[in-house]
């Protein structure tokens, strides 16, 4: 241990000299060490910087799906960044590996949150919380190996809404199904299923089939690769890698491949002797029933795909699980090819292996493992949700929008000013006033930082701004207490505006850009939903 | 090396074995064991979730700054909350030292942000930004002591505007003030003042008083804390810790103690033939001269008090600094105190010791250094910038707003059913169905999770949400294809409602919502701005 930290110490030092002022009299001894010390100007692995249109995309997605939550009585909360890392301990399976730790330096240790779910439930118990119907729109990470073209990063968004409480079978369920339904069309995408099993179903399953109970989460991970590969491959993980016999192998691989509408897949399951005979199997035939009653009511059966090898990986799901896929998401090519595979709108096949954008499911037991673990007593706080995968959204709106159709900002005025000659001091301080003015009218007005600017440069800012009108400080017209109001954009290139009285000068900017702006309120929101 | 990876190996074997599904037959050993690895139900020293009010009052303040921002042509970016080690190396002088770090897990040193102003920099020298104006609103990290009552977390939000670009001097610095005082007062806050100063000035008379060019630094940050200790103290610290002589350090004394209007201290400054005759002092001066002229256009005088005691920490400011601080965040009795020894408006003492709620200046070589350290060549892109304190400013709010006050959801309408009888279905799917309507219509609707619901749990319901308006599917009349529609509230306790036709139910619930909201919308919004 002594030599690591006279590591640190040394890297330390390093440092320190680095960050220290450098008087006037070292600095080239200073330089020469510097150099060698180069930084790498990037950000770290499987992360990245947001800007300029992409972030005015993503600001849109998250508006329309917040709003969408605020539209079914949901509130928002707020955890921090990293968590205790005995908080997340024991959640993701295999998958704990990637879970990113702070530095020990001293007091608690601590990691960075992988998900949100884990989180609400550590808050739900903490604060006793008896119903709640929560969404959070934060960033998680994951040490995976990064594919950026995938949209797999290892910061990335979530976009949750869960709704925890004890409510009646199937309902809370069904309308977290009906908000991954209105948020991927109100994101303007109509070319999507939602892939549905339930865990009880699949478990009975598998003990119908022969599965020990200590040996069905890995068998079940094992089936939850049938997005990815084909039968083959998975009943040889099962038998050979998990030792099950081919004959419980080929009686799973009889009920995964059965996948069709909920009534389809319910009917053949309720024909099914060995489904009915199976406890766990038949409670969960019974909640389908009741959820069928309520997906009828919401109307969105038409996109609900029963999908028997639908596993999902994490350990925490005890009832309805369910993934959004499209074929938005892949590549054109491979999209068609996929299509073309598809024998019935119910077949969620034609959408496999492009990805989820939203996935979800029923967790009844994650917030009492948090109670008990804690010394709490033992609280029954069942949790359904739904978790909206922003990164891939984003990728497929992007694709629809062209970025030159998005204002840069939301500066509706230029303040300028045009003269000339040799007493002409430009009005700085002038544009300022009246920015000012307009400022505190509420209104997004800019002006070039320049004492003396030409109107060509001042227009130019304009047009790069996305400035509707300009305000415009004419030498003398100014010094009459007028103001000349313009339109900009080429369709006005003509037009000399308006002399107005400087005190007119609110009403009249307002009453301009009302008429401009008539059709165009919350632009981006329309585009990004596809109006 | 070895017996660490062995006891990591250890610990993670732990961790899966309590991950693991747990078998029946060996679960009673595995809950024995798992009392030993009680888990703490809380959030990591230093953090705290954000739920309920708070939360809606938080939220009402970003929006409030960041249409500010955008008023001033700002555009949002967002970078990854952690840097690579080395870029926050060197940034930040004494206070390195509270920068959380990530375990090393292989791959790349990575650190937690420690502000928002250095990752901003990072990115416009890797993207080679020539002009920007940008905010950003994100969460930073210092391992610091917390003092929750003073609003000192570990992890808390910061709220920054910066302006980089080459631009003439002084105007995006005046435009960056006006910031300030259009953000505070916007939120209500009417009792503040800037202390101000300009580094070139601070450093000229440190030359004028005898320290040594490598000496400046620390020096500066002696005089930092004039805000908190007495000059005793602090000139304590420069003679006897710093090793200046006396002589040196009375003349600081002399300086520092200089506060008051723009107008006055650069009165008593420019009748000073030291400062005059000192040319990095005389530059600032002539800067502040130039300032002048735009804090008047701006209209912000009154709020800016001169202060040559005012040094700021970061190593990184170039020319002005400013910090914002009222006595609204002071406890009561304290704030009284603090009046009681102002002696003009101008004194910002008054202010001293209760905290800045927002603070900034001018820092033109920090994107160079990136440049420069990555092996680019050399740039000059000066910045200045602003950053809001939200914790602080939240805490003042707070006080102001009852948080009865608050609406608890956006739910505006509550689907519900009357009935009675054996044959009452309690109309569940119908009122979901109803709900659907409504939702795909914008309008943010709940109803209650139960098949038959008596009216009232149902009217508790809406209470609890603070919806405004039912909408009531009585036994008969729904049959009659009609709905009954009441307005809530104890004021409307009386009132039956109006029978409408089915087909027109949104028409009738938006035109009486918007009679209910006419005079209420973004009421939390007004509420935080303290109209």
């Amino acid at each position: 241990m002594l030599s690591r930290i006279s590591r640190l110490k040394l890297f330390h030092l390093q440092l320190v000299r680095e960050m220290s002022q450098v008087p006037a009299e070292v600095s080239a001894n200073a330089k020469a060490e510097k150099s060698k010390l180069q930084v790498s100007l990037k950000t770290p692995k499987g992360t990245k910087d947001w800007a300029d249109s992409d972030m005015v995309i993503r600001e849109s997605i998250f508006r329309v799906l917040s709003d969408m939550f605020k539209r079914h009585g949901g509130v928002t909360i707020d955890t921090p960044v990293f968590e205790l890392k005995e908080i997340l301990a024991g959640k993701y399976g295999e998958d704990s590996k990637l879970i990113y730790d702070l530095k020990d330096q001293g007091g608690e240790l601590c990691s960075l949150r992988y998900d949100l779910t884990v989180p609400f439930a550590r808050f739900a118990a903490m604060n006793n919380v008896q119903n709640i119907k929560r969404y959070h729109i934060a960033k998680v990470y994951r040490r995976d190996q990064p594919a950026m073209t995938k949209g797999r990063m290892r910061e990335f968004y979530q976009c949750d809404f869960d709704i925890a409480g004890n409510y009646e079978s199937m309902v809370a369920d069904a309308e977290c199904l009906s908000i991954a339904v209105e948020g991927i069309t109100g994101l303007g995408i109509k070319d999507f299923k939602i892939k549905l099993n339930h865990r009880k179903i699949l478990d009975g399953i598998f003990q119908i089939s022969g599965v020990k109970d200590e040996d069905v989460r890995k068998i079940s991970s094992a089936v939850d690769k049938l997005d990815k590969s084909p039968w083959d491959v998975v009943r040889k993980e099962i038998t050979v890698e998990k030792g099950q016999s081919d004959e419980t192998a080929d009686k799973i691989g009889e009920y995964v491949k059965l996948n069709g509408s909920l009534k389809q897949v319910h009917s053949v399951l309720s024909q099914d002797p060995a489904i009915l005979e199976n406890s766990l199997a038949k409670e969960g035939l019974d909640e389908i029933e009741t959820l069928m009653r309520y997906t009828a009511a919401f109307d969105i059966d038409s996109y609900i795909s029963f999908d028997l090898s639908l596993a999902r990986g994490l350990d925490y799901y005890t009832g309805l699980i369910y993934e959004v896929v499209t074929s938005d998401s892949a590549p054109p090519e491979n999209a068609g090819e996929l299509k073309k595979k598809s024998k019935n709108s119910e077949d969620a096949s034609a959408y496999v292996g492009v990805g989820s954008i939203a996935a979800g499911g029923r967790y009844d037991k994650l917030i009492n493992m948090f109670a008990e673990a804690s010394g709490k007593k033992s609280v029954q706080i069942p949790c359904v949700g739904i978790s909206f995968g922003v990164e891939r959204l984003f990728s497929i709106i992007k694709q629809r929008i062209a970025s030159a159709s998005i204002k840069p900002t939301a500066t509706q005025v230029m303040v300028m000013a045009f003269g000339g000659g040799k007493d002409w001091t430009g009005y700085l301080p002038e544009r300022m006033k009246v920015a000012k003015e307009l400022w505190n009218a509420g209104i997004e007005t800019e002006y070039v930082y320049k004492s003396k600017a030409n109107p060509r440069k001042q227009f130019d800012a304009a047009e790069k701004t996305g400035a509707q009108l300009a305000v415009i400080l004419g030498k003398e017209e100014y010094l009459d207490g007028k103001f000349r109001i313009k339109k900009l954009g080429p369709q006005f290139a003509d037009d000399d505006g308006e002399l107005i009285e400087a005190a007119d000068l609110i009403k009249v900017v307002k009453e301009k850009l009302s008429e401009i702006n008539e059709n165009d309120v919350n632009e981006v929101t329309r585009l990004v939903q596809g109006i």
